[in-house]
């Protein structure tokens, strides 16, 4: 039995790690901090302040903090020798000044770039196992990678085309503190688009694929959930059938990614699971894919547990099934 | 004083049309006909069976019958001489080959595809004023068309691109009959695509255009609106900004299109109401449009309604603001 | 053409009364204060700050203030002659005491308690026509008294049994202001009892009718709307029928209360309007009766509209229908 | 390992079943029935036309049918020694005249009604353990009686006042059958009672607590959960926490029963769980309780288990935790 500390235990993605750690047949939570509930009990558990020290009597360390929160407490997590899987933003982008030019501040632990594994699992294996720090992938960048690296890498989509990703998440993905974004006046029978051209997973989505997307996201009346329609030009003699083929190949025997034959998914198929569906669709001389997860769980806590799972030794699925 | 019918007075349109023409001071209700609840009373008025000689009482006819059954009762109307808007998709196709393409039937009424007018009411105000016969705009193609059709017709857009539409519908869409699809718990905090590549409109769209377009319709939780994004690749020289000058011009004086200067559309700015809003956005080669209607008002029988204003000889807006 | 001022112009109850008297013939807004938005604007009125000097140039005054800030808005405004509804709940306790005891603070203006009519209109409007000062009934008030008053004054209820108000409401009555209680992720899809025992508005229930009742609020996932289920034990040989016929009696010309003769009312029914609908129902030895609202319309700005009418003298539904 | 079969496969208690028993260490699924879907597939397993000859290949007999379908089929399992949990209100009456009365049918098999034990687990253990056939309980009665029964029991309600349930479910309660109710459009944003004073839960109620009940159903825009708000009048001496008392010494030791020392249960804290969350407060001469379970579980699926568990000798809570 490990047991793992989380910081930050408060928040959405927090909790989920929380519930999904229950279920761990190898792993507990023994240490929890939050500098909003300090003082309050979890579950049995008590809130502690922020801490680094506290690394020292566990196995692992989940950091579900803010970007810009993260950077020193991965520092001296690593520094302990204590795996870190960070679950904010700060260690997506492999370049500080990128960084910096996305998330408008320093990177406070630059050095560590170098270091930090993109944690998207089902193309990082040997990666995460060996990893000291992993920066779990943001959730419209999970929903989107998934299914265009195997493409990518296959030659299936005409590179010189424009990528799209049109993508649509429940409120949960802005956090659990109220603001007027996530009032229920303004959520409830509501839908709009925001951070057009300027949303932050643009450039981490552009960096793993290594071209540029267009990508938009928007906000659904839902809780958890998302749901991307990506927009591909094929190669010149591939069509949807062919696309759909290399994906079925590349995932057919992976756990936590389901490839449609016919049908497209619905949030309802993925809302509570680690699992991302993908349906290839042909649209005149486009190819439309549609790609759906929880955004708290195959898109943040469900994936960072996957990722401490092949770090510390145990089946990848531990906890998630 | 002029009065009309409205066949097929108990579905959602039949019904948001009554709700709208209780407030106009020009046009009273006379005549609602319904098949599935003839016998009932709606506000008074008695739903009677489905009988074209009544059309004689009347000074116009909407439609709002399922597609296959407009087109004989539209005949009748024109051949009495009573100006008909037919929210059905009869006649929104200009030939009848292209009709049973779509709707999988025989044209039952194909010597009046010629007479038919395309109701986009601000691109066809003297052509509705004169008609005989309006075929009403669908839901999805209003909201794509308004911001497309004076960027193309400004040679705006590079006409060598692929056009894409990313819809996003409440559940009105799809009718009032129950169903598995509007079931509350197939709809009810879930999102999905639905016809990629296959969706009516499509043909409807691209007819208008003059250019195939790729559309792909998404269900939302929510009863009204819809929420079109649409990526377009600039002609060369052109901008977001052009593209938003062009449409502030174009629709500058017109009471029922709002377009943005800064800040996007939402469904909440526009439920309720006979509004199209739009913004325009860059986002890195391409121009990012959405574009937001209620379904049912703008989308259907508010549009129709300004569409009979215009034929009865009404300032447009009458029953609409 | 009179004109108005409304103080805390930006919450919900100061924008529901902003939109409803667009639509009036006789009165125009012509001062928006805000203390929290001061300086924006709105309709294209400037939100000014709140200054009681600006009374002086409109014909009566709506403060949709919290609690606590209406009162010396309310005695400014009167002593300079104008006349004033308070949505707020400053002066609806006709003892500063019981206000003190209610809503823990003293009463700031507790002289002009005397003078302050408790605008339930269908049961005040002599009163409330000549009026200084106007206090709107509270929303689960308005939808609990509507159906009790008349049955309570015609001797229909047993008055040794207890009374017990059930109520429902949508998140609009909590405010516009962010907090954890309205964030979308704990409204949607969630229900809840709160203030059991302990709600604001019991005393308020129970100084109206003369006698205690048992007041359970709860939370609904809707944004607006009020349904309350009562629960009346008759007086000897009285039945719902007797009950429904007294109803129905008193409020037959009413042109904002529908009894029904059979059904229950939903919310759909009452959302957007000024109405109150009332059902009543045998169950067993009790009667039981439903009463819906649209709580920031008939249970607030719809209502407050209703009172400065008859102050102003003209018709009052005015801007209501 | 024993083998269950489920009859009603494809409705929503049927699948919420399946997906509890997929958990289940020592049951497992082997013959699904549906006479709705036969001959599709759900997670691997056919769905077999109904046929009672297939119960000789299982250990027990679920049966998920609609009330009037269930009476033969407990039958013939009955009479091969099958034991079964009947979901359905068929066994629930303990007398065929009140069954008619109730339901409008004549009971199909009356010989076996006194078989039937009423499987309220928790009151209910060594009956249901050697029990052939159980009545599971209606899902509004679970959540009523779990807090009413203890209090009754121990004289702590005054039995010559009235008892009252207002009670709150959200559209699940209503099945999967597509219709005007259970339309998105009836439901989302809207709230109202239905059944006043008829629906069939109250017989069930009042024979298991052997008194008549006053008891209000409500339907809430969720798919999952009820609340029920219980008005009760203590007994001399008797006040809200010795009633709490008298629950938290009753549940103490309860895996699926929590009884609040303070807060009030809301739906998010029981859906997804076969936990009942009951809280007890004083409101002026009453005490309300409130009471909340997942109406799919607890109220269905969820406490078969419970008793099919104990029939079968397995833990309880084996497949529910």
């Amino acid at each position: 039995m490990k047991s793992v500390a989380i910081v930050g235990a408060s928040g959405y993605t927090g909790r989920e790690l929380q519930r999904l750690l229950q279920r761990h047949a190898n792993i507990s939570t023994s240490v929890l901090m939050s500098s909003r509930l300090e003082g309050s009990t979890d579950a049995g558990l008590l809130l502690e302040p922020l801490n680094p020290a506290r690394f020292a009597d566990v196995d692992g360390v989940f950091l579900c903090t803010p970007h810009g929160a993260a950077s020193q407490l991965a520092k001296q997590a690593v520094s302990m020798g204590k795996p870190v899987v960070d679950l904010s933003a700060d260690f997506r982008m492999r370049d500080a000044q990128a960084f910096a030019a996305t998330y408008g501040q320093e990177h406070a632990a630059p050095e560590l770039l170098n270091t930090a594994v993109y944690g998207l699992t089902e193309h990082k294996r040997s990666e995460v196992a060996n990893a000291a720090l992993v920066a779990n992938p943001g959730c419209y960048p999970t929903s989107i990678l998934l299914p265009l690296l195997p493409l990518q890498q296959h030659g299936l989509i005409d590179s010189d085309a424009n990528l799209i990703a049109d993508s649509k998440s429940g409120i949960s993905g802005a956090g659990k503190q109220p603001s007027e974004r996530s009032h229920f006046g303004n959520v409830h029978d509501n839908f709009l688009a925001y951070g057009i051209g300027t949303h932050r997973h643009g450039p981490e989505i552009a960096q793993e694929l290594g071209t540029a997307i267009v990508f938009t996201p928007h906000l659904l009346p839902t809780f958890r959930g998302i749901l991307s329609t990506i927009y591909v030009t094929p190669a010149t003699g591939v069509d949807a059938a062919a696309m759909r083929n290399c994906l079925s190949e590349q995932y057919g025997n992976e756990p936590f990614v389901t490839v449609y034959q016919d049908g497209t998914p619905e949030l309802h198929a993925v809302q509570q699971t680690n699992q991302c569906h993908i349906a290839v669709h042909e649209s005149g001389p486009l190819v439309v894919i549609t790609s759906a997860i929880d955004n708290l769980i195959k898109g943040a806590s469900g994936q960072a547990l996957q990722n401490m799972n092949l770090i510390l030794g145990f089946d990848e699925t531990e906890g998630l099934t």
